[in-house]
């Protein structure tokens, strides 16, 4: 019996492998000589190659972000509930492009793979990486596919940050920009926040400076403690607290008892952390945090962003949650007020949400209407 | 020469220690045989012995809250800006005591001490305790040294959680209550953090299962990783982004580079957690953040904390601080609210302060004037 995925899921899809001969030179200076990208396609592209969007994954993302890899996939992909049919990315309208950035650890070229130079495993050697890599990158991608100008280039957190970048740095190659949850930079609370991580993984001695898989291990209580400090920041205190309370999984209250007490809440952090670091790699990790904190959208334009959007030539929706304290709305405000001060078009909303920074991963009504309604307003030639 | 300390300095101070014999039933049901509680105080019990003032630590606190241990001391104790001659804390009226708490590792029995049954040393099998355990081991110190009513028990943040079980458990043992940053339990995103820190401490391999002494090893790394995540959460947001923004200490952003970059903000924070996992234990770490979780003011009053504090006699002073996300002000109100309906005496001040949860240890003009004139207002017999 042939499993019947839901009407407005993209059904069973397949990754694509785009190799790159061409060396990239990345803003690091250092050059990659050759490289893959995997990358997976929703809907159909059309004949004036007019309505493709391209999907720029945050900090642990992937080019997996919709339908189903098999029939037995328990799981849709990470940004099902906003890419199918009908839904706010309308697959039924759009070509949707998704992939897994340099640098990644989901089958594109990083720290995992091979190092032609040594034919041995790049690990801590992988090259520093900048937002701006990661759209050069997927610029190339575009011109393999055929796309010229993308419809939108869209992004949620870290993902946000590259659709800012392409409008910068390819403004004729776009045509509309969705910027959400993010921030033009990140405040020293979250550089902290990320150092503090990172610091977790490299102070782990099966981290081997990097070199791990050389070594045969692997940080994977490091990375585990990572993603806790990550998962948090992600979450609101609200949230946390209508999700969770002081709720016990284990043990009791009642005095008289030596037994450790286990909140729900530690046990589900420990989960979240041991099951993330199963699957992702610890300098991915390290490489996706940095390029974060580097990233600052204004700084070569004399740390003005109005001067920095002025070059931007598409239309702009920038969507904000009330309770994400990590790229808080008021980071969006500011983006919001700089390309209004910069004569651009922006649509900017403030969605209601108790879910913290993670609010962009969720179904939330508001939030879908509001993208619904963005997206449909974008015009596709036939 | 002699070094001459500021006039509004308790100057040299000298801890001594209490022992106590008669064992003490803790809430877990154990029991210490017998343990020491190292001690400061600072200026001069008068005859009717109703000057007293008791200072409860906060998660990494100790005895040493004010003075010098020596002339060649670069920093004086922990809360010297509020404990002195002619500071909020006047030592020309109060006679003030400052423990350091069971399971502290500053030289009160704690997991470093020796486990009289085993002759070896406690490490991870040191009781739990909880803050009412802390209550009833500083009420023996107020027997022993023939306080019969505090005429204030003082305390930030974990200490304002001994404050306040101080009002329940004895009430009739204390004229007033002063509670600052606190809260009558914490929140899951707190729990979140404490255990994320604990997780770091304990998957250190050197942390060996808590037996890290009797290894000979010691989980640095991992309490210094479980530090910077506390330090983060006792700043503000906005504070940290003033004090560092995204300064450079070394590098350069300059595209081009391939040096990592560093941020002030991040080599502050290393610095931070090495220091601090220099001179604290890792058990007691663990221990004292499993205080604060467990704390729960209402639990057994049926989670009523008017119900509790209708048990109180005291009156209270509650501070709070507008940027500390730790130990919020809604927290605080929570506290005062209760107290009120309790129609007991409450004043409660919300100071302004970009200094987050640490504003509590700050010289604050606002809260400086507002300790100052509440204590000025305790009556003491002469």
């Amino acid at each position: 019996m042939t499993k019947v995925f839901p009407e407005d899921s993209v059904g069973l899809v397949t990754p694509q492998t785009f190799h790159f001969d061409e060396p990239l030179t990345l803003a690091s200076g250092r050059e990659l000589k050759a490289y893959d990208l995997v990358v997976e396609t929703y809907g159909e592209l059309n004949a004036s190659k007019s309505n493709a969007v391209l999907i720029c994954h945050a900090l642990s993302g992937h080019h997996h972000a919709a339908g189903f890899h098999s029939e037995d996939d328990r799981k849709p992909g990470w940004w099902d509930k906003y890419i199918g049919p009908g839904k706010p990315i309308d697959t039924n309208r759009f070509f949707v492009v998704s992939l897994n950035n340099l640098g990644g650890c989901h089958g594109s070229t990083g720290p995992r793979s091979i190092n032609p130079d040594t034919g041995k495993v790049w690990g801590k050697d992988f090259p520093n990486l900048r937002a701006r890599d990661w759209v050069n990158s997927q610029a190339r991608l575009a011109d393999k596919l055929g796309i010229q100008q993308w419809a939108a280039v869209v992004g949620g957190s870290l993902g946000g940050m590259q659709a800012m970048r392409w409008a910068l740095e390819y403004p004729e190659r776009l045509r509309h920009c969705v910027v959400i949850a993010s921030a033009m930079k990140l405040t020293a609370q979250n550089i902290a926040f990320n150092e503090t991580a990172r610091q977790a993984i490299t102070s782990d001695p099966n981290f081997c400076g990097g070199d791990y898989e050389a070594e045969g291990t692997y940080p994977k209580d490091g990375l585990s403690v990572a993603r806790m400090i990550g998962h948090i920041t992600y979450l609101s205190g609200d949230g946390m607290g209508q999700k969770f309370g002081r709720e016990l999984r284990s043990g009791s209250f009642a005095l008289g008892s030596d037994e450790p007490v286990e909140f729900q809440v530690e046990s589900y952090l420990r989960y979240q952390g041991d099951a993330f670091s199963d699957s992702f790699d610890a300098n991915t990790y390290i490489l996706m945090t940095k390029a974060l904190d580097y990233f600052d959208l204004a700084r070569e334009y004399d740390n003005d962003p109005v001067k920095a959007f002025s070059h931007a030539q598409c239309k702009f929706l920038v969507v904000s949650f009330t309770t994400d304290w990590r790229f808080a709305p008021e980071r969006s405000r500011e983006i919001a007020n700089a390309l209004i001060a910069a004569n651009k078009s922006v649509s900017y909303a403030e969605v209601e949400s108790e879910f913290g920074h993670d609010a962009f991963l969720i179904p939330i009504e508001d939030y879908q209407n509001i993208f619904t309604s963005y997206m449909k307003g974008i015009e596709i030639d036939d």
